[in-house]
């Protein structure tokens, strides 16, 4: 049996964000964020704005990040100027959410993050995300093993999501992943005991 | 047989390039760049300094980077301002000499990038490269299959390397690449028709 949680999900209003907090909140305590709206706000492309919200949001046992603004567009658009929207936000809006947050969580507690099938499945004008996504579960193999307290780390990587068929053109062939399949690569994350993992879900 | 070409190595000056620009000057017209001598200098941190170097330098066949500045140090000292030592250095630098370079490469050009095993075998003081690394490889997935005039793009991929023993001590139980394999991972590069692979030595 999973204890009652406080896990906050950033990008809650966002579409995993929403199915995710209407799938834990029958059994956990769910706090919604989001960059203006939610029930509380956090601009996580700001270090400052990261250690403020950490700061009023209190005690928790899990944080969900399904936040990852990058570049989408035209491979002859994407300079250096483009590139910062993955950087500033898929990238290090979630690597600095844990460098962070590593100081809030509990003992025992986990991050999740959000990367994605681009890591290793390319697609034509995701070239931001593939990098933001490669930088994550970097990231989230290292920090695994330098975390203390117990504290865990993964990511998620759907492909295509069901819920936003908009985006099914841009992924020719992709099986989209079902909102069911997303959210248990979170429970996995959240109420396993893995640390350091990648959680396929393609 | 490989025809000439006009090679340039990033980092020439450094232990990998000092190495690679030797072992192909015999067949091959090698261009050192380096930070603040060699025969061109750039500032891969900065995007302004790579377009002047790319405009300075003139028609290449082939870019070799061997520049890979991160941030080494314990877990507790990495925060967000540490963390942009490997954002600019390993990974903006290295992608920006691509996104500006692919204007001035030849056709049929190719660029090579470095990355590491951190990706996938953390090491403590090393999560700032992991990341940078996983940036590389997922952007060098992804530019593959957009650049154009059958510029071909690849990553090498080695551990801690034979001539840098100072390392060893970080890598417990890593063999170290020995430079004639770092020096095949290259050639495969530069001279094989692959893209968008990265190429393990580990």
């Amino acid at each position: 049996m999973n204890v009652k949680k406080r896990i906050i999900i950033i990008g809650a209003l966002g579409t995993m964000g929403k199915y995710l907090a209407e799938a834990f909140e029958h059994e956990h305590e769910i706090v919604r964020v989001a960059t203006k709206s939610g029930e509380y706000q956090v601009d996580i492309t700001s270090a400052n704005s990261i250690e403020e919200f950490y700061k009023k949001v209190g005690e928790f046992d899990a944080l969900v990040s399904t936040a990852g603004p990058t570049f989408v567009g035209p491979w002859e658009s994407l300079n250096d100027k483009e590139f910062r929207k993955g950087v500033e936000g898929k990238m290090m809006g979630q690597i600095n959410l844990v460098l962070i947050g590593q100081h809030y969580i509990k003992s025992k507690g986990s991050f999740t993050l959000i990367s994605g099938a681009l890591t290793y499945e390319p697609q034509l004008n995701f070239a931001n995300a593939s990098a933001a996504n490669g930088a994550i579960e970097g990231f989230v193999r290292a920090a695994a093993i330098e975390l203390d307290r117990g504290i865990r780390i993964n990511a998620v990587s759907p492909t295509v999501i069901e819920n936003s068929p908009q985006y099914f053109p841009y992924f020719p062939g992709e099986i989209p992943v079902t909102m069911k399949q997303l959210e248990y690569g979170f429970r996995k994350s959240i109420f396993g005991a893995n640390t350091g993992e990648v959680i396929k879900l393609y």
